[in-house]
């Protein structure tokens, strides 16, 4: 396996790729982003980077030896106004910005195909990690009950239509009634907020109730931002007071597994895999 | 014209239609829902029902002679399990929890259809008072400029994708990205997220940018529930950072008008009203 370039932003996810590639004897190189990548990864073989240093970038990663490259983790949309790019990227500004105007899912399509450009494999975070995706069925030990079929299916429909006008990866449904809708502000924001929502229209602490689910973007690259849940999720969806949380199989990140699987047993929470909607 | 029932839930459209029945010299009678209706509404001619009362507020409304009724006002989703109906409201209750499932415009299309059984005619607040809602082109001085014509456009779009899914009615979107859906915690919860979320993402203090927008959901009866403005709605989209609102002409309804215009002058925001969708 050649050698590969972790391009890492926020979040667990980025730490989960290393102690992969470490498993596999597979080396890395962790181009770690300016203020989005965990303080934690510093001690890692790589070197901080502008988000729109490329030339820089571009430069490390082929004097790395580094063939392919894999971007991980949350990089929030840039302000272009206060970006500092080097030559190569300020070549890219253009079009970035233009892409930028279609969604963040267009801008981070761009910057792939800048990689690819100069020569780069872009491989996504489940081809790294063996295993890191959802598969089908439950994940723990709860399973989803018929009464959740309603709001599994309300959830997971919504989520899919904001996907599909790029705006948002999650929804949370209760009681047949969608109670929020993500887009820039994160799926534990709207968790945040679920819990905050009347009793009446959510799970009460005796009668769990609503479901969180995420689905991939119809139009997006999957090697690149499929949804993602963590331990945290779990916990984020009990506060809510919802009964489990639904993915695509194949099409959910879940990072940190066996603590997944721990804290949904010991809350009480499904984690179940749907099947890939067949109309994709 | 006929003595008017007015079914009042929270905020201030219900005082809105009690001062044009009162210049109009219409006679109305005010169903106050306890713990929704403004307090204030405690003086006027009518009475305090619970929401689940139909029997009491029927007899009431044929006592005073109402043969037209108007719902106004916000008017969360019930508990169910901790409401306590009338006879009358025992034997809809199956009905409304069924319609429920479906979203909470069908709880509310069902509701209007149980007054019309009754022989009541059910007016929307727009019929009622003459010029409520918003016409086309710009409600004040401010005008959109060209930078803000993708914002619209993306807003609109997203408000009205998520009103087909009978989720909400309104979205912000700013530099061509959705910021915030709205589905259960109201347009003033999605507006102050929107004011936490980066600068980079939104408009900063110096350069207001992005738009909300309001529409209504395709699949709604027009005479009940239709989006909603009014002066704390321009103030919370100045605080968001937001150049300005957008409506669909005839399909938004603009509570104290004066106020609103006034507000968004002095804070230098449009409001906007767009042709109605044409394919409807």
């Amino acid at each position: 396996m050649s050698k590969l370039g972790l391009i890492a932003g926020g979040g667990d996810l980025p730490r989960e790729i290393i102690k992969a590639c470490q498993g596999a004897d597979r080396p890395i190189f962790v181009v770690r982003l300016r203020g989005m990548a965990d303080p934690d990864l510093a001690g890692e073989d790589g070197y901080d980077s502008g988000v729109a240093e490329l030339g820089r970038t571009f430069k490390a990663l082929k004097g790395q030896g580094c063939k392919a490259v894999c971007f991980a983790g949350n990089v929030p949309r840039p302000d272009f106004a206060t970006l500092r790019p080097d030559l190569r990227g300020m070549a890219a500004l253009p079009g970035a910005i233009a892409a930028a105007r279609h969604g963040d899912d267009a801008l981070l399509r761009f910057l792939a195909g800048e990689f690819e450009k100069e020569g780069f494999v872009v491989e996504g975070a489940d081809q790294v990690v063996a295993g890191l995706t959802l598969g089908e069925g439950p994940l723990g030990r709860v399973v989803p009950r018929e009464g959740d079929v309603l709001d599994i299916d309300r959830a997971m429909t919504a989520a899919r239509a904001i996907g599909g006008l790029d705006i948002g990866q999650a929804a949370v449904a209760a009681r047949g009634v969608v109670l929020a809708l993500e887009a820039q502000e994160g799926t534990d924001a709207m968790l945040a907020r679920c819990a905050q929502l009347p009793a009446a229209l959510r799970g009460a602490a005796g009668a769990p109730a609503g479901v969180l689910a995420k689905a991939p973007k119809p139009i997006q690259d999957r090697r690149i931002d499929l949804p993602t849940i963590g331990p945290a999720t779990v916990v984020a969806a009990a506060r809510a007071g919802l009964a489990g949380i639904v993915g695509e199989a194949g099409a959910l990140l879940v990072v940190d597994r066996p603590a997944v699987i721990q804290t949904a047993d010991e809350l009480g929470l499904f984690v179940f895999g749907l099947p890939p909607k067949s109309d994709r």
